[in-house]
């Protein structure tokens, strides 16, 4: 609890930052592989010489997601967790120091893969968003509900695949309201382009409220 | 680092009890959806009544993987580790304490979806088996190197999806020649059941070196 304590402490400090520049800070949590990057590169590319983005990158190891992202033109500080299965607020404070910080635009952190200790972490953001692939099955709201309680948006990826997996939406959906009555949800596939107009009216109404 | 030591003595301990039974424990270990339950149903099913098999589920919380397991006719105890991102091997000294040991046979121990802290947990096992689904990416052996490093196999899963999504078997491969040079790894769809009576002839093995 003492580790928690003080992570609150500095995502009150980041929270404050963020507040201060009229920042958008958007903490995107999933298991590995349930599409952050590629979901990242699309977004930021439909909303550069808009506004000002940058990103904080978490993994274990590997540079693999900045450089994605820097190909989009985009700051990208990566931040390898090596055994750490989670991003905190103090290495985030840390990370804001060295990108320049995007006034009245978008910080985009992608969490490391991990759909639970993530979970446990308040980094300061302004709201936290679940990505979940259809390939991962319809049971995970209830299998990992810590997850699923913190978010406000969730993003459920890859629907190009629904017609190859075994997954039910309506059974998802099931799951989610006995977890998360009244959760906000968007379908998508970064892929396609299936649904993305609706995640990207989302980041705007959050960015719309963020700048008054 | 004392979590980890006192985690090894009683993984030592479950690792004489399985011995001394001469039982082949598998730990199988992956991020969510990668298809553990869904292999180690059709695995059971497939060794049903050519030996003892008892089944240890790892969730953070839920009984459904446990259900699932028992439609076998197999004895399955459902650990719900809360807020808990790993199974531990005090915990599976527990679970071992309410099933009937499995002699000359196998205990599958299916840990909590995650590709990062199960890593670092001994509990015990003969072997740890590492299913990584086709849907999450190839570049998975660099960002998340522990959970490799510590894996006796690799199970490719779900690779009837490989047409629809961009996976790259050569370059999967070539991340993981790197981390991990010369680990063995079966390729196979427990849907379709291609590739998995190699995973089966792998399993097989290791039971026969287990009892002699």
């Amino acid at each position: 609890m003492d580790v928690l304590e003080k992570n609150s402490r500095f995502a009150k400090a980041n929270r404050s930052l963020f507040s201060a520049r009229k920042i958008l800070a958007l903490n995107v949590i999933s298991s590995p592989g349930s599409g952050k990057t590629s979901l990242l590169v699309k977004t930021i590319e439909a909303f550069q010489g808009k506004f000002p983005q940058a990103v904080i990158e978490g993994d274990q190891q590997s540079e693999i997601d900045a450089q994605r992202i820097r190909q989009t033109g985009v700051e990208a500080v990566q931040i390898q967790t090596g055994k750490g299965c989670h991003l905190d607020a103090h290495t985030i404070g840390h990370a804001l120091e060295e990108i320049p910080l995007p006034s009245e635009g978008i910080v985009w952190i992608e969490n490391v893969g991990n759909l639970i200790c993530p979970a446990l972490f308040d980094l300061g953001e302004t709201k936290r968003v679940l990505l979940l692939s259809v390939a991962e099955g319809d049971d995970k709201p209830l299998k990992y509900p810590e997850a699923f309680y913190g978010a406000d948006l969730l993003v459920l990826t890859k629907i190009d695949l629904l017609p190859y997996v075994d997954f039910s939406v309506e059974k998802c959906m099931d799951g989610l309201r006995r977890i998360r009555p009244g959760m906000e949800v968007v379908a998508l596939s970064a892929k396609t382009g299936e649904g993305i107009e609706k995640w990207f009216h989302w980041v705007n109404q959050q960015l719309a409220t963020i700048r008054g």
